[in-house]
């Protein structure tokens, strides 16, 4: 982008806001609109203003220089696409509502892609045709679309926004490797240039299909992502935590199954009391820990059609339907995101052998009412803590009533194994490194090892040294360039404004003419006009009939890194020099000032 | 843009075709894929390869420059927008099948912007209040979407496409004056940097309403456009000619109208060869240009309603559709763009009074069968030839009868004066400068005096220097911008390839090493360096088992300005330097190499 180097205040298109916009929730949204560097046009899409586009351009550069500092080559797809290869692989259906779809005039089926593997996919197979090819490494910095639920936090959650989507295509599993952390380590740069700390978190692949799968999170409070961390230097996605799985259990002394009257116990608290009173174990007390709580949730695959599932977590436990949702897809053989929610009265009023409250594999006239060959059907999947021999206090499918020592793989076994409790602080790292820290981030990045699905999908083949026709091996990887922009900005901001990194901000150098006479004007443009000559970028806030208060206030919400105020002192030859980030000003004279501005700017 | 200084052609991602694509009409189209520049991905939306992207960047550049220097500021608006704005101006209709429609996953209607007056009216409602904000002028380089019934000719006539659209905002029509000259003349200098001959056109505004409006046409014989011209300056899109009107003819001693048996004179010729034996006139000879052709048409509305009209024309001449479709609307009172086609046999099937072949004004038995008054009601709009006072021969809604002097003003009225006939070549231009001269060209811009439309729709108003609301008066400006290119490709080619002026090329050199030997590749990269350190952007075509016919081939094809070719006499110091244009090769010493190709090249 061409740029201009002196923009005068007086004939910028900016407005300056008082007032917060309703909907905004945090302060890089705020603060974003109130500075003129974006405007609202439709939920989830905004409008970039002359401010925001410049620092926009500043943002996608770091990720170009990036990018082509690996070697990918830089392309651009169409953001509206027919609806075939999306088909061929599955995502037309599993992306569900996150996807905006429409018909040409002539009926053909389009969609605005929210990510391109497929594309990039076929324009390889296209173009190339040989191992000679590869590896290449192609990317875009393009406009994409997905129609979420909840847009949210301005640009950090948008409908429209811009991504820097890259995707590589080599021989194997080797060069995938290579692709994979020659993208991991450029992403880590991107995010140093940008000054946005980085978590690097094992991630569930998810929708992309593909095997591993990384994100980078920015951490900060306002995140809508939770992830874990140790201080031994773990740190996954909440959503991809294993549990620790403990050993299985020596069943051979468990008393055998009795079903129990238990009035007045509604809750886990008051069973597992009852119970230390009323059947007490002989080794040591029942905890929360030995009650198996059984909830029916509904699953709705993308077609829309709902699946029942009945998951078993120890009562101590929450289920997190965000990891259900993650893992359950798989285990019911249901592609693309599904969602995940409490089963309602309808669906229960199909299982009359179901009481709620009281649900639980078994009653003591049918023990197979949830699990393998049961009456009802409904897949039954157990937390991993419920191993083999372990003995639980569980529902027994009648009103105040409960089985007893019903042990994993005597009593009932589950349908398979789930991901669905709660992660918890203080939890168990899976790789033994201490507890978890819980913390919240933003997915700033994700890059995927797609292997072989879409080249399969698309028959994307290239001819090996041997002659031989070899599926090709892919990876993608993908930055969010307007949220990393946003996340910029709720980094960097203090109550009175916006206070961008220099490599970021709009200008380099804010000058704010003030008092009277045009003496002050002139010689406030006169050094505009040097430190632009000296290839500053200027702001020039030359407004005529603005307070210098107004002016002041201003200058710290847009956030332009130094500004310099000619004013007062500017007769005795005297400027002053201020940092917008600690406040601190000092004065200079204006004989040396480029100099000195120069030395402060760079 | 950043610059890859160096590319090489074994990595580069390109593959060039032997032959054209099967859909490819023009060379722009055959040599942009071939050269793998772009490919297509669905009918009139491409994919930009890395050398189409830095074309394309270049071209966005120069008109980014022009755009700067007359003081419009950028801005990015999205591409997906909420229906409302465009219902308020009616354009959500209007636009018809050329409109992307489709709905969110909360059934809200959104659309794919073809172009973003609303959105532009709005955001400057949003942002400024007073007549100091003014004047002020906006653009952006921007994605857009037109479904268009035919999209054709690769870039030229595209689905999604690259446009800068402008938008000026001012007080008044003397602003607006100001605005719309100084894009008229930024887009004279774009186009001339881009090397693009251009005649401006008188255009008519079609949907975008406002008064005044010019085209920039780009002449060639692959145009879509028909335009007319004359030797004395006058040019015109023939939608946009008006006719020069003969002076209103004294009837006084015009014989009563008669109405008359004219048996076998099927065509106009043989009419007025009958006309002259039975009913000969006593002052001159008939001509074809005494008779008058009455036209049936179905004008389809945005809305889809069909209207009938039927339209009134010498019988020398035939109608012309798209100068009905352009002037119809405004008669009938139709918004937006309507389509115009020859009525149906179900159209006249409701009018039993119309005979097909002898349709006119009336008949013997009533003469109010169409025009004012008329029985069937359909709009009589008349060519501006049909003056008060002059007689013509017509049809007597009778099989094998006409009517003879038949008075405009005595025996018959229109509904309306339309410019539907034919333009002619020869036919004298309404400014006087002589005979018009008729020629085929591309639309590369067009700019519009759209006056207070939208911002009246949309209430765009800001207090004046009293302190009064007034209405903001607006104009809008467009280019196109992947258009631009392809015409850029269309113009500068020859059989063998492209042919890129120095300012648009992808590189500024073009080496290819052809022989043997890591000597002459060692030497041929370390030319590349130099040059890269001098400042070009090189492309090099190190290739290691390509032979030089087919490097040649490539060179030729893909239209790099200048290349330099190392090989056979690299031993003995020399290389050669090729002009792609004049086909040129001269031989030059390896030792002021860089010398002598920095000289050529700049």
């Amino acid at each position: 982008m061409t740029q201009v180097t002196i923009s005068r205040l007086s004939q910028l298109f900016v407005r300056t806001l008082r007032d917060n916009p309703a909907d905004a929730e945090v302060a890089s949204h705020k603060l974003l609109v109130r500075a003129g560097y974006i405007r609202r046009t439709a939920p989830g899409i905004y409008t970039w203003l002359p401010l925001g586009l410049k620092v926009l351009g500043k943002v996608e550069n770091v990720v170009r220089e990036e990018m082509n500092a690996i070697g990918a080559q830089e392309v651009h797809f169409p953001a509206l696409l027919p609806r075939e290869p999306y088909e061929a692989t599955n995502r037309w259906d599993e992306y569900g509502d996150n996807l905006f779809r429409l018909k040409d005039r002539r009926g053909a089926d389009m969609l605005l892609a929210p990510t391109h593997e497929e594309m990039f996919t076929l324009l390889v197979k296209d173009l190339y045709s040989s191992y000679k090819d590869l590896p290449v490494y192609l990317y875009q910095i393009q406009t994409k679309y997905r129609d979420e639920a909840r847009p949210r936090a301005g640009l950090l959650r948008g409908r429209e926004f811009v991504m820097k989507d890259s995707y590589s295509f080599t021989m194997d599993d080797e060069g995938l490797e290579e692709a994979y952390f020659a993208h991991r380590k450029a992403y880590q740069k991107i995010f140093e240039r940008l000054g946005l700390e980085i978590v690097i978190v094992k991630a569930q692949s998810g929708a992309m299909g593909g095997s591993r799968s990384e994100e980078f999170l920015h951490p900060t409070p306002i995140g809508e992502d939770t992830f874990v961390r140790t201080e031994g230097g773990y740190a996954a996605n909440v959503e991809a935590v294993t549990t620790v799985v403990p050993e299985p259990v020596d069943a051979s002394n468990t008393p055998a199954a009795t079903f129990e009257a238990t009035p007045d116990s509604p809750t886990i608290e008051t069973l597992v009391s009852q119970s230390n009173a009323l059947h007490p174990r002989s080794d040591r007390e029942w905890t929360a820990a030995d009650t198996l709580k059984n909830v029916i949730l509904a699953v709705i695959a993308p077609d829309g059609e709902r699946h029942l599932v009945a998951i078993g977590v120890p009562g101590d436990r929450e289920v997190d339907l965000g990891r259900v949702e993650v893992n359950v897809g798989a285990l019911l053989g249901i592609g693309g995101e599904v969602e995940v929610e409490a089963a309602n009265d309808e669906d229960f009023k199909k299982f009359p052998q179901l009481v709620k409250g009281y649900i639980g594999p078994g009653s003591s006239l049918d023990n197979k009412i949830l699990g393998k060959e049961s009456a009802t059907g409904i897949p039954f999947f157990l937390d991993p803590r419920l191993v083999e021999g372990s003995a639980w206090i569980t529902g027994a499918n009648e009103f105040e009533k409960h089985a007893y020592n019903m042990v994993v793989g005597r009593d009932f076994e589950g349908d398979g194994v789930i991901e669905a409790c709660e992660v918890r602080e203080g939890d168990p790292a899976p790789d033994g490194s201490g507890p978890l820290i819980a913390a919240r981030g933003i997915e700033m990045g994700h890059i995927f090892q797609l292997g072989r699905k879409y080249a399969e999908a698309l028959e994307l083949k290239v001819l090996d040294n041997n002659g031989k026709l070899q599926t090709v091996t892919m990876g993608s990887y993908g930055v969010g360039v307007t949220r990393a922009l946003a996340a910029i900005a709720e980094k960097n901001h203090d109550e009175k404004g916006l206070i961008w990194p220099r490599n970021i901000a709009p200008y380099d150098v804010h000058i704010v003419a003030t008092g009277k006479g045009n003496e002050v004007l002139d010689g406030a443009a006169e050094l505009a006009e040097k430190l632009s000559a000296a290839g500053l970028d200027v702001l020039f806030d030359d407004r005529p009939k603005v307070s210098p208060g107004v002016k002041f206030g201003d200058a710290e919400l847009l956030g332009v890194p130094t500004s310099v105020v000619v004013g007062r002192g500017f007769a005795d030859g005297k400027i002053e020099i201020k940092d917008r980030a600690s406040g601190e000003a000092r004065e200079i004279s204006l004989e040396n000032a480029v100099e000195e501005i120069l030395a402060e700017v760079r």
